[in-house]
């Protein structure tokens, strides 16, 4: 499978795969079937076999998919074989939520720090971690080697903040402010609306 | 195009031109080319083309899509051409930060209540409305006639929440706890992961 170019759809499933993989592991399993993934993933078998056969011979007739190589191998692919750095700008609901998850201290993410332009916000404790000035965030930044920014302020202030995280060598950002920006020069950007959520589920809703 | 069975990313999709044209109709265009939709989507103009020719003649050659008829059209088709009413579970931060979007405050949905089951937190106001005790849920989203329901509580009691929600005749769940549910009779389930956006993003790192 050519990296870097597949579509979101394939991405998001792969993403899938790797936590199902992960859960795998830590349950000791040395195998798991595509109908097992199915189970854990909601992904169709079809689809798991069809997706994963691009990735050579994994899979055992009657035995399934062998857990470890599958897992190093898609981390690999993901560009999840080393933790990523992140930071999160916009102290607000949001950014407090996204902060204090348990995914941001594991061996894949790893939170460095969280900015505000709030004065009554700089210097407060959140979770583990103590709210920082967001003019600091270039400098800390490159002193950190940080590779994600994640963007949880209000929509007037996003696209300065994706230029600040440019300037600090951020190169991939995750913005969930209700707003498109504009990706700054040599940075991916990934623009995450959470009320589109609520319209796709509003589809599914039973037809009468 | 054929409802209810349509593939998630075409739905994402839908849902990304609807609200281009939405915003296109509250600018008072007339029309909006393809290419007009492709910079404000970021769908390729093709990709575009491809998923409104399913809707019948819109476009006028050099002209573009009618942006009101398309706009019925499509409000129709994602069943958002009625306000869908929606509950929130869970007034912990994410259940703060959705409360307060104001797409749950507009002609497409409208917040009912927000309801958790921590004493501390039950009666105290949060935006424009009071927190509810968790045990009300049922009868309050039966006499409201909620549709909608979007689950923001820890983990470990998602499920249960998600069975309250189906005993208010509540057809349709947005899941954001970290875990994975399982539909209860006549509702879809959708699960939302924020984590696995961090994920995505990772992979489309630029690779060197």
């Amino acid at each position: 499978m050519p990296t870097g170019r597949a579509p979101d759809p394939t991405v998001q499933r792969l993403s899938a795969y790797l936590r199902c993989l992960r859960q795998a592991h830590a349950e000791r399993l040395q195998t798991i079937s595509s109908a097992g993934m199915e189970k854990r993933t909601g992904i169709s078998a079809g689809q798991v076999r069809k997706d994963l056969s691009y990735f050579g011979e994994f899979g055992k007739p009657g035995l399934g998919y062998a857990v470890e190589p599958l897992l190093i191998r898609l981390s690999h692919i993901m560009q999840l074989d080393q933790p990523r750095k992140v930071v999160i700008v916009g102290a607000g609901n949001l950014g407090a939520a996204l902060a204090g998850y348990q995914g941001l201290r594991s061996s894949v993410f790893s939170l460095v720090a969280v900015f505000d332009n709030n004065l009554s916000k700089i210097g407060r404790p959140l979770w583990d971690m103590e709210i920082r000035d967001v003019t600091e965030l270039p400098k800390i930044a490159r002193e950190r080697g940080v590779e994600i920014g994640v963007i949880t302020t209000p929509a007037g202030a996003a696209q300065e903040v994706a230029d600040l995280m440019a300037q600090g060598g951020i190169r991939a950002i995750l913005n969930f402010a209700p707003t498109r920006i504009m990706s700054p020069p040599g940075t991916v950007v990934r623009n995450v609306d959470l009320m589109r959520e609520l319209e796709v589920i509003s589809f599914y809703l039973p037809r009468s």
